[in-house]
């Protein structure tokens, strides 16, 4: 085991860059520089073929399975060992930065870099995998890519799903030359490991080096649709009123004081983020109004408690404005927690780089989320600047602050490729 | 003066039902038949034809003037002095019924009619007036026709308001052949009388006959503009949010309170009507938000402490949920009062038919409040059924209602016709 390696982190700051030039566009009202890598569109292509490339040029192994993952796999000296997993994506929102999900495939492939500068090996191989659509922003579907690798979604399933063109993922996959052969699911690594910005402002605000991921909190999304009675708001008096935006406004209201109240845990989280009322003119009073409730919590009991007392507030209101409120769930995942042993193992690898570190709950869905179904699993957070924005042109992280996060990453993995 | 008279009832309903016909379109949803006479279209220029056809087979003397009002005009036995005028407008919202303003001009024109048929005379002159986009729909400022006509408004700045494709007013009026040459303002009436459908629940809820219009109600409009910040609904911790949607959801619950204090009275009403976060994404916390607020209150006094407050309510909500408020203003005007002693004369007309009435506030603005700065005015208004819901194909009176409205503007109209 080589203790003393420490990656280049110039390599990978400047790798991260020549990336993000791949789908890169200005953006219009800030000027900054944005990232443009919707799943399977051409930019993607670009940015998969460039990946590739480096991985070759790294002497990995290149396959690409069904779904179109790419994996570069490193021979252990006990290469029938089961390999240690380092992977996320490079696919983008439509308006992302550099950071989400390449840090995590440029940290691993600059860990590889940084093995073979030293000629070091390891008793395990080592897989780096890119995941096929984490984002769900075209296809409608999450963390696609590892959800069809880990067994949760069939193949035909994840091939039928369509864009908004009725473009489908298997023929965009056909287009950008990323239909692979490899079965899926062939790969059953010993452990995964995942480096990822927080897109959030925790660790940043707390002056943390890094987070050791305990978990992904539980999802659920609603959509709401509240009916009431459409009237002019300057001829009908208040007591005729069945107004659809005031209930759902007693609802936003009644959100905030669930999480304050600290019965659904201190860690309960809760947003109405759309908002449409019809026909949202000023002086019509809303009849009817859509919104969507984001709720998340790291207990699933506490959730399902949330999600109770939510219904029944419903009720309440919809009595109390003379309005019917229905829902329709848009998304459901449980609270998923990584394995406590690699929690353990990253932690100690921070303490040894003289790194700060707690804790950290994971706010969004992450690839290694899927993985922690098939094998042990951990991950790495690295904080980001202003509040940790994410999905933004604005989104950053500092060279030390994504250099300290894959030095975790390369301590652990190397720990975990000598396990027998 | 001619007690006995009575309008027809079933000629009056006949009229609507064939001017009714000009812009009809099929409501796609309910498949009732819907109007739409949007001010200065084809449609409206065909509606003023047919109606200026009506106003001369009731030998009127037509007078079209540099906005586009038309006036049809009935000689007095003394007819120098000042005339009675009747009059609404012709022109509809998008998505209209047929008596919205309709009722006003053709009851008019029945009464026309009727003192025709009985050969009826009148010591004062009688004017029908119907006047050019009252709804505001297509050019932004309603009561327009009136408004140029009264002097509120200069004939240039009406001329140079444009719709959304740039057409301005003048164009318009020129292209469907309602460019008059008569000034503006050349006709100073006596009184002014117009019947209107209520366009609100109240008569038809109380089981009125008619309504003694006592003025109009003041007018707040406003468009916030909330700006806290976007955020991750998954990641971001609830202490770190500063969420538009939350504040704009604590001030529409808030106007219900207002509303319900009874500190500005019994009869303010408030509602937010248009409701847009941005970006309006389920899992993001919006980060602005704008939307309108509607302020009604028949006394400007309890108006502006409404106003006052609700500015102070902002400020504080500001402060709770981290975010800025600005307001712009979109409308505003005052409370309307109509004349008190044409009050008592149209309710004088009503009890001698044996009509159920009540004063009432108009919640809507109407051409009749621009003519009450020039002359005594008062208006009638119609039941509706459905609670009076209008701006909609299912706007309905029956004819009924709508024969014993008129008829009441009959005897009010005579009678001031009578006055030296």
């Amino acid at each position: 085991m080589a203790k003393a390696l420490s990656i280049d982190g110039k390599r990978l700051y400047s790798s991260l860059a020549e990336l993000g030039k791949i789908g890169a566009y200005k953006d219009e009202r800030t000027g900054i520089a944005g990232v443009n890598r919707l799943a399977l569109t051409a930019a993607d292509g670009a940015g998969r073929r460039l990946v590739v490339k480096w991985f070759r040029q790294a002497g990995l192994h290149v396959t690409i399975d069904k779904i179109g993952n790419v994996y570069g796999r490193r021979r252990g000296l006990e290469d029938h060992l089961a390999p240690v997993m380092m992977g996320s994506h490079i696919d983008s929102v439509p308006t992302a930065g550099r950071f989400d999900g390449c840090l995590g495939v440029l940290g691993a492939l600059e860990i590889i870099r940084t093995l073979n500068d030293a000629k070091a090996t390891t008793r395990r191989p080592l897989v780096i995998g890119f995941f096929t659509d984490e984002e769900g922003c075209r296809f409608g579907t999450d963390m696609l890519g590892s959800a069809v690798a880990t067994r949760r979604m069939t193949l035909a399933a994840a091939y039928a799903l369509k864009d908004r063109d009725g473009l489908t993922v298997e023929e965009e996959l056909r287009k950008i030359g990323f239909l692979g052969q490899e079965p899926v699911g062939k790969i059953k690594p010993h452990a995964y490991l995942e480096c990822h910005i927080e897109q959030g402002p925790i660790l940043r605000h707390k002056g943390l080096d890094c987070g050791v991921v305990m978990g992904v909190q539980a999802i659920s999304w609603q959509e709401l649709t509240i009916t009431g009675k459409s009237c002019h708001a300057g001829t009908t008096p208040m007591s005729f009123r069945r107004d659809a935006g005031l209930a759902a406004a007693r609802l936003n209201v009644a959100l905030r004081e669930m999480t304050a109240s600290g019965r659904y845990g201190r860690e309960m989280r809760a947003a109405m983020g759309a908002i449409r009322p019809i026909p949202g003119m000023v002086n019509v009073v809303p009849g009817r109004l859509i919104c969507s409730v984001d709720l998340r919590n790291p207990s699933d009991a506490l959730m399902k408690k949330a999600e109770n007392d939510f219904a029944k507030l419903c009720k309440k209101i919809a009595k109390l404005d003379g309005v019917t409120i229905t829902s329709r769930r848009t998304a459901k995942t449980p609270h998923v927690p990584f394995d406590k042993s690699v929690q353990d193992l990253i932690a100690v690898q921070a303490d040894r780089l003289g790194l700060s570190h707690e804790p950290i709950l994971s706010g969004a869905g992450h690839d290694a989320q899927e993985w922690s179904r098939v094998c042990k699993t951990a991950m790495v957070f690295v904080p980001g600047e202003y509040d940790g924005i994410s999905h933004n042109p604005r989104e950053f992280s500092t060279p030390k602050q994504c250099a300290d996060g894959v030095n975790v990453l390369l301590g652990a993995a190397l720990a975990l490729a000598e396990e027998r």
